[in-house]
């Protein structure tokens, strides 16, 4: 049954871009988008977090490890190291802090095991490296890094992707070294909220203290290239070997020649939603910032499916830096060429 | 450091698509796709495939393997049924064939054992379900599709999934159910290729036969809903516990509203390039139709990366049947609400 297929729909195609063009205040990003010649953006995860549950202490040890986190890439970046490189060296930074749900400071899964995720992608080149369900090795975007250059590869995955890690003479830890109080704390209550112990708030569920939290690093080097980074110990409490967004390229993390995105929230949705790279591709489609696309897809189409997703940090080719999310928090960050640091964590 | 941003580039965004709509003979797709009321698209895998692999007898076992699947379905739909269920029943015949890389006949990985991953979604609700590395279900496709009705996650991997599996009343089977003498042959040609015993042939380690291969399907069903799943062995002596495209959503599978996309081919390519969030995001993006879209993916930007990368399989929701792939060859079929049949395999 052969029959004429639609010609090119350019009227169509205009009109979707006038409307674009037309969509309110939210088109004209200029008063609330930082721009840097290079350097690096992070989140440290997004989620319902408000100034009672931090203590004016811990409140700066979460900006100091976030301000490491930017030295440590920025010094990489001023020296004329690749923003592969950067992303690395500040996630390493946040993995090591027991703060951050990732490395370290990972939540516990249904087992009181950890098991992390992370990724990582080149925009210059399109390379990428993946890994899920790893729970020895000290850091996994360094995993993430290795899959992408010693491994044919993206995407490895539990006890295979361990012994690739060993193959590649990565450090490896004992389990121990994961355990933090308050992260099993935080089991302990999720168990005795899924047991029907404590009532359902969905705020407490929610909160990033109990149940969400990722790290994520996007940098921008001085040859003008884009690279992004994402690592989590996933959701607490989480059953059955659950993959989030994190390792996924498309999903938790994205970086092209003139893009890059770190995703941190919900999983689920942002695996449903391709949010790293739809953000991505409407900026490439629709001709639209890459600050407007994520907002559309942060505020707009996320926030109607579901309340309080998450958030997304990013960066385009000309150092705009984006920082989106409709939570109440996300922990959050850049430096610039000049080394000047800007931290916040409340909306 | 806050200076303006860039404005709306709609001028940009008009070039685009002029380019686009100029773009040459492939611009009109007018005498190439099909057009169905209602019904299934699949394919059984992409890679080199030539005459000479197939006896008669081999080639008429894989169409009416194909024939069968795309009955399945079409009985689901023709008494009212839902499009995620036409894509299960089909691919389930499709998971008990020898024949394709899936289910009952999938390949071996390095460790001699078999490890299955499957996605579905539905594109009417955005809903959606995937599994990774299971080794004792026997029709992966039902436990994606579980996954996505009856756990609060998408993904799942591993042994959690299968215990996943366990607790949904999923049909468990010895791992002797999915020994097939012919991929254990491919999996002895492939160490010995990678042990550099044969000559690296790049032709025969790519073919479908010794490396690739998967099934996809879209059914459009008569209220207008768009489903889509895949299901796969993966790659033959994989190692490390690597992950392709198929569980991936947004990479080897996507739906939505208006579009439907299943891949099939060398997975790494495809999780980099989000080529199945892609096709539908250049279609609702830049206003072309989705076998356009499929076209400019598959044919234009991935083999620019890399020759015989792939296909894939794609409905619109206007019922456009889309089969484009860049190898010699792609198992693959479509019926429409009449009942009739085609297959093809060759180019």
């Amino acid at each position: 049954m052969m029959i004429a297929g639609p010609d090119c729909a350019a009227v169509l195609g205009l009109l979707v871009l006038v409307a674009g063009c037309a969509s309110g205040p939210r088109g004209d990003t200029s008063d609330t988008v930082s721009r840097i010649e290079w350097g690096l953006v992070l989140h440290g995860g997004a989620g319902t977090i408000s100034p009672d549950d931090l203590s004016p202490d811990l409140e700066r040890q979460y900006r100091e490890a976030m301000e490491q986190a930017l030295r440590a890439g920025h010094a990489i970046l001023r020296d004329g190291g690749s923003g592969l490189d950067a992303v690395v060296a500040a996630i390493v930074v946040l993995e090591d802090s027991p703060h951050f749900n990732a490395g370290r400071g990972a939540v516990f899964t249904a087992d009181g095991t950890v098991s992390h995720d992370a990724s990582i992608m080149d925009g210059a080149t399109g390379r990428a490296g993946a890994v899920a369900g790893v729970g020895t090795v000290k850091n996994p975007i360094r995993l993430a890094r290795a899959v992408m250059d010693a491994s044919p590869h993206v995407m490895l995955s539990g006890p295979g992707a361990e012994q690739f890690a060993a193959e590649q003479g990565l450090e490896v830890v004992d389990p121990k070294y994961f355990f933090t109080e308050r992260r099993w704390q935080q089991l302990e209550r999720a168990r005795a909220l899924d047991a029907g112990q404590e009532s359902a708030d969905p705020g407490a569920a929610r909160s990033i203290h109990g149940k969400f939290g990722t790290v994520g690093v996007i940098a921008l080097d001085r040859q003008g290239r884009i690279a992004a980074g994402t690592s989590t110990g996933g959701m607490t409490n989480k059953k059955w070997g659950r993959i989030g967004d994190s390792p996924i390229i498309g999903a938790g993390t994205f970086a092209s020649e003139r893009c890059g995105v770190s995703a941190t929230g919900w999983g689920e949705y942002f695996i449903r939603n391709v949010v790293a790279y739809d953000i991505c591709a409407r900026s490439a489609y629709l001709g639209i910032p890459v600050a407007e696309a994520a907002r559309r897809v942060i505020l707009d189409h996320l926030e109607a499916q579901e309340p309080e997703t998450g958030g997304v940090v990013a960066l385009d080719r000309d150092g705009h830096v984006i920082m989106v999310f409709n939570t109440t928090g996300m922990y959050r960050g850049y430096i610039g060429a000049d080394g000047r640091i800007e931290t916040a964590i409340y909306r």
